[in-house]
């Protein structure tokens, strides 16, 4: 029997991530966009506000027209004009008049600041309309100045940010009609094993469900790729080679779950072989995910993740999340590294790092994870409510409740650099 | 000019819950939901795993065979049949017997455990294949067993849970092929003001794009609603009134932006008059989006939002958000609620609560918030980084860096059942 060396997570990481591929930019129409992320660099197209303009509902007046007004001595304006948001005075301020403005209006000509409505007293008198003001209006007073908010050129969201609703204002704001947005990134996946049945199909004596590609392609989508699938691929060499050929011309990255083991009916080393692909390594120091094995070909990555689930998703997680990351142009295309204190004992001692899928939650401030159910890497239970991953490195003891351990966070969009 | 008096936020949040309306379900083919909530308790539709089998590939014998096996007396077993994951044996297994079996197959009728395949040593003798066990094997070794993961009519998940890849997995395995998902809700969009412009508009002087109906939008999409946009309403009383109108036919909610304040051309309290609407308030003892306005009727709530971005983000999140979530069937509507420290000095007196957009982050597991930026409600650029508010109750103080502040958390899905 093959003896398999197996590859510490970082190292085998580090292998995967050499053979990063370019993600390419694609213009999407703005009210279709969400969540992608940015390909360029969002700068402001003008400044903000582009014209001089009240932050409030009031009148705009020359400032100097307000020395030595006072509750006994009001000075009065003539309101000459109305301006509502949107339209513009016609014509300029001159001494002692005052130009009626809503907020957000653009500045008349003339005036140089604003006094609040509520501060003023209307009168009417001969048909026209004046109003008292009872203080002294210092110049600028109540004014928000072309550019306060913005310079025009001004850098305003990085390219690899992930799109999100204040994101989206500024793209509105500055007339991004067309989105530069990365692109998505297209994931076969194969599940194999003649054991597996359809989704739609009854169980059978010996068969199981294919639950797998169902899982990593929300996991996929999760990323920000786009999965395709591609089918179940019975225990086959000849029919699994040709259609894995095939499914490379037609997607960037691939992904089969089941057949990497040593057994018997574990065709996927000979696969990547004929296929004459360069295997970065066919076993990991962890737990689950052991027999995860990735090759790389062509420019195209191919994942081998073990067939089952809890260790598929971990190899999901750790080898190919990063990937599409990248692709999608993310600076911290690995998941986001924390540290937390774990909330429960976790007895079981292992040579090789151990993965717990756990529920994180803030308690007090304090970031906690909890294993989230048994730990067995056939228990599909414990992935429901999984949001995280307690890192327990190898050893010859368990952990004990308090111990503080590195927590990687599966639900986060915003990443770590290099976590290992 | 109309006094209006402030509604404490927990009392304007109680007057808009009680309107809550009930969601409904659908069912969507299990490929095309991701995200969405569940509307019905998941249970096992069967054992897991739903026959004893094998978790290692390796030989399954009768256990009472190997007593007073040895390495120096070892026992020897013919190996009568070969079968892989997702067939079965034709064959019972009698004393002295084996059967190879591949991890994940059914165990076969008369073994009653496995021996690892590296344990043992093959031999070829007559035509037959023969293996040698050098130790005692424990009844039921290396066999999981019917039920042992989960139980037929199991609770798995409960109803209003958002779907994640790993209760896709479940869903998969329990042949789940239509998800009873929570219907989203249909929410319309209008902007009003007559200083807007379209996106793809060139900027005229005095008016601004409308970009508060994009960012609503995606706060919709992340709360998990279907946003409809209906355009912008110049400000103009009849014309506004009868599209209002006519939108409430088509949608589950409204949300207009602008027109709710006190100026000469804020319509939306006349609009709400004709309409015969109730209104819940008209102002909030909050900032920034005091003057958000909400009324009800027909069933239906009607969210009249600040024209300002910052402001209508904030009564988003705070007012709308629990009332889609409710109807997706959250137990937990309401942004999530926890406590962290102020990374920064916030100056700023307020006799209001305030809501200061922020940057929450983890540090050595210690939850921190950083203001996003200058906190004036018209800058949007604070918007775009912003992951929570940071809660600052109003009072003649401002707020020092270090100081232990509510955070209501903007991208987690879990929620708080009721936060104020």
């Amino acid at each position: 029997m093959e003896m398999r060396k197996p590859v510490a997570v970082d190292k085998a990481v580090q292998r995967v991530m050499k053979h990063a591929l370019n993600g390419s930019v694609e213009f999407l129409p703005i009210h279709r966009c969400f969540n992608e992320t940015l390909a360029r660099d969002i700068v402001a197209t003008h400044d903000v506000p582009h014209f001089d303009r009240s932050p409030y509902d009031g009148f705009a007046i020359r400032s100097r027209d307000t020395i030595g007004a006072s509750r006994d001595f009001p000075v009065e304006f003539e309101v000459i004009e109305e301006i509502g948001a949107g339209s513009v005075a016609t014509r300029k301020v001159e001494a002692k008049q005052a130009v009626r403005i809503m907020t957000g209006a653009q500045m008349p000509d003339g005036a140089d600041a604003v006094i609040m409505l509520e501060l003023v007293r209307e009168i009417e008198r001969d048909g026209k309309v004046f109003i008292q003001i009872r203080r002294r209006v210092k110049e600028d007073e109540n004014v928000s100045f072309k550019g306060e908010d913005a310079k025009q050129g001004e850098l305003l969201v990085n390219k690899g940010t992930k799109l999100n609703p204040g994101i989206k204002a500024l793209l509105a704001t500055f007339g991004y009609t067309e989105v530069p947005v990365a692109k998505k990134p297209v994931i076969g996946l194969f599940a194999t094993g003649t054991e597996l049945l359809e989704v739609d199909e009854a169980l059978q004596p010996g068969k199981i469900r294919n639950s797998n590609s169902y899982m990593l392609a929300d996991q996929i989508k999760r990323a920000g790729g786009e999965p395709r699938f591609l089918g179940i691929l019975p225990d086959h060499l000849e029919g699994s080679y040709s259609a894995i050929s095939e499914a490379l011309k037609e997607v960037d990255l691939l992904i089969t779950t089941g057949g990497v083991s040593v057994g018997d009916y574990d065709y996927m080393p000979d696969i990547y072989a004929r296929l004459g692909a360069e295997v970065l390594f066919n076993k990991v120091a962890m737990r689950p995910g052991s027999v995860t094995t990735v090759a790389a070909m062509n420019g195209k990555i191919l994942f081998g993740l073990s067939g089952n689930p809890s260790a598929s998703y971990v190899g999901f997680e750790l080898f190919v999340r990063p990937i599409i990351r990248k692709m999608l142009l993310s600076p911290r295309p690995h998941l986001k590294k924390v540290r937390g204190v774990l909330g429960e004992n976790f007895t079981k001692a292992n040579p090789f790092t151990r993965f717990v899928r756990s529920r994180a939650y803030l308690e007090g401030g304090q970031l906690m994870a909890v294993p989230s159910g048994k730990d067995k890497s056939n228990i599909v239970m414990s992935l429901a409510s999984a949001n995280s991953f307690a890192i327990l490195p190898g050893g010859s003891r368990g952990y004990q409740q308090g111990d503080e351990v590195d927590i990687l966070l599966l639900e986060d969009d915003e990443g770590s650099a290099w976590p290992w």
